[in-house]
């Protein structure tokens, strides 16, 4: 296993204060390193340590105790870098953290770089750069579908088949390749109908993992719904209603991050991601108007359409409104929400359950100022979104660079079953085919350069 | 050892997003019981494991795999809290985190209350009580004073005195009440000489210890210094300076509470603790009379004073001002402040050096305008505090239930003391030792309550 001949070390475990923190190191030495600070009650240096264990001791700067710790040592292969790696559990002052990471910085170790470790685990061979970015996501991953979906990644399902897929092209690559050496001669080492079906075959797989992107992305970055309405609808009592409910379920849980990721709630391990709109109101105005056009420009992005109205608004004008919604709202799913179902007769309510049901049979009846039909709203929410459960198989692809790369080698691989088809030379078809090889190549990064890798690196946190 | 028989599990890494957590465990069973969400690539159990190693594997639920983990096994007597224990280190995203607590407590764990596992470490004999409430001061110490202090009385120092003094005393107790039950013989086991010395003996170690908490805690607590003068001479302006410094100071360490602990600054490893005070001016306004009261009422919890002056102010004023601050700040250390020597002619500067020098030694020239001077208030600051140094071996109570204990008894061991002078009966002398046990008692934990218990590990963080 190549080691790194310099000594990584960062803080792991999230920023402040707590009862323990881990300050990890990798990279050859990195063991004697950190013997030059450390005191164990027996004399016995870490260096002589067996591996996968773990001792207590006392990290010493000039002599004067800084804390006593639990050390663990990993040696190279079997760290999670692949190099000798060393964790260091300490108290979880601040004050402690920085003086030990300070402490091992003056004894020759640098300061890891945002995902270093993970990039060495790469680097090292114990995973592929699929897996890599899968930690990355895993770990800012906030919900049971993004979870299932990076764990199922890191587990490797998905590179595996990439790596059996290429490896089967470039078997054909070279008898292809070797066919130009003896072009003269006219023989075809590379049986062309194996060929014909494993650009078929690899077709159908790249296709179905290309599909499943815009699955993957709205799983990962939320399914999009938009809320519309006419002014004083009452589309913000809904939205801070859900996002309320929402608050209860996650505000057990320490640390969650919602004040930046604005509006979004988890219902039943899914994301939405919900996007406000401006009322809707006939004007003749023409700020008014575009505040109007941006809505409606606004619910191209969505995939849920929620339109809340008044129950109290005559019928004649929620159809005519109906009118201009309708068309813009083609191939997503639109659901009514009368709203102020508190203060309306129950004859009117039956009739509202059949108004426009014909164009748009979901509806719902909720009373924002007495929480009512919101859990009700929730279900019609996860089953409008319709995304499958994800068992540990499944395979979704989430990342941008992934469908980009998907889509390029469906590309190439098209070229070869159509070159095929009409007779195109070996040469060309070598070279799709190495096309081909090159974008699944990059997906797993058995074809890397420094830029991709620098791009996802430094997307990770500092520690991992 | 005693193990508890119930498992306790917390998070016992900083809450929020990193690159790993670490969810422990402890109690009786706790392996057997990650047993059954733990699955080993080799099919192993980590109950047939050696103690002190760590196993990479699975967490499952419900047969999904939730986290690849580092599982770190820890045996009955050598763990922190002297019970089989189980740490897992995690992917630090919330959602793994509370994922796998949530499963352990489905599978038998309870939640550890703040504190527990130091608790149990105290229960089970691995440190006394005043070890136990130094790990709490360990993790909020945020300078280099208050975590040397937390880590020598961690380390034991104080307690293994107060065990030595407390063993003499119980003899000598033992030997007086053996007197009680041949008191019509009228004979001394206990040599009166000895108990002299030994309880003169006591009084000084005690007596000292109990000082030492005028520096302990304003070390701990940060050295509280009031800022001074007349309105608009600058204090703000200073205040933000001090601030601002320490900012930039503290800047790189993330997580730190300073928007909490509201003006303090860290200088050269000492907190300050700087009380902002409403301006000082000439009045017959009631309301603007009784601010400045409270300005001057301050000022008794101040151990330094800056009085801040502009320094354009004519002298009478200040020395006319310098009547009413004088008296107010003795036993204080008082230091001029000149402000705005940026727009001063430097005759008058040096004339300043001057002014009160006789009674106020202590001077300063700063600009806060240009930042000029900062760096030297902050030298003066230091000398001004007056804090030594602190060894491995410096004993210093900071925390305000050991002095009190000690107060008692130290007035339990006086009594001994004048009761011998006075003749007093024996089992007058042995209840006074017995009294002065007790207190001693209480600081380590050989006497303790589940009152006392309660009060100080609710204090702790829990994971802790």
């Amino acid at each position: 296993m190549m080691q790194q001949s310099d000594i990584i070390v960062a803080i792991s475990t999230p920023a402040g204060v707590g009862g323990i923190a881990v300050i990890r190191l990798s990279g050859k030495g990195c063991i004697g390193l950190v013997d030059t600070v450390y005191r164990s009650p027996s004399g016995k240096k870490l260096i002589d340590r067996k591996a996968n264990t773990i001792h207590f001791g006392t990290i010493v700067k000039d002599d004067a105790a800084l804390d006593e710790v639990l050390v663990s040592v990993f040696h190279n292969p079997s760290s999670f870098t692949g190099e000798d790696s060393v964790e260091i559990s300490c108290h979880g002052s601040i004050y402690i953290q920085q003086g030990i990471l300070q402490l091992l910085l003056e004894k020759g170790a640098r300061l890891a770089t945002a995902g270093e470790f993970t990039q060495r685990a790469f680097l090292n061979g114990k995973m592929d750069l699929s897996q890599a970015e899968s930690v990355a996501d895993l770990i800012a991953s906030t919900s049971a579908a993004t979870h299932r979906l990076a764990l199922n990644q890191m587990r490797g399902g998905f590179s595996n088949k990439l790596v059996e897929l290429r490896t089967d092209l470039l078997n054909f690559a070279s008898l292809i390749e070797l066919e130009l050496d003896f072009s003269e001669e006219d023989v075809e080492f590379a049986n062309r109908d194996n060929l014909k079906n494993l650009a078929n075959h690899i077709h159908e797989v790249i296709e179905k993992l290309a599909d499943s992107f815009s699955l993957g992305n709205v799983v990962k970055t939320g399914i999009p719904v938009a809320i519309i309405g006419e002014t004083n609808a009452g589309k913000s009592t809904l939205l801070n209603l859900l996002l309320r409910e929402e608050k209860a379920i996650v505000s057990d849980i320490h640390g969650t991050t919602r004040d930046v990721i604005e509006d979004t709630i988890n219902i039943d391990g899914l994301i939405f991601r919900l996007i406000d709109t401006a009322g809707i109101r006939d004007t003749d105005d023409v700020v008014e108007s575009l505040g109007i056009e941006r809505t409606f420009k606004k619910l191209e992005q969505a995939n849920i359409v929620l339109w809340v109205i008044d129950a109290e608004t005559e019928d004649e004008r929620t159809i005519a409104l109906s009118q201009k919604i309708l068309p813009l709202t083609e191939g997503k799913k639109l659901i009514l929400v009368f709203n102020k179902v508190d203060i309306i007769p129950a004859a009117r309510k039956e009739h509202k359950e059949q108004l426009l049901s014909d164009l748009i049979p979901d509806r719902i009846f909720i009373s924002a100022k007495y929480h009512q039909g919101t859990e009700n709203l929730q279900d019609i929410l996860v089953e409008a979104a319709n995304i499958p459960e994800f068992g540990e198989q499944d395979v979704v692809v989430t990342n941008m660079r992934h469908y980009e790369a998907l889509k390029n080698a469906l590309a190439a691989i098209t070229r070869v079953s159509d070159g095929m088809e009409s007779g195109l030379s070996s040469d060309f078809l070598a070279q799709d085919i190495r096309e081909c090889m090159h974008y699944l190549g990059e997906i797993t990064g058995q074809i890397s350069t420094d830029d991709i890798l620098g791009n996802i690196f430094s997307k990770f946190c500092i520690g991992k």
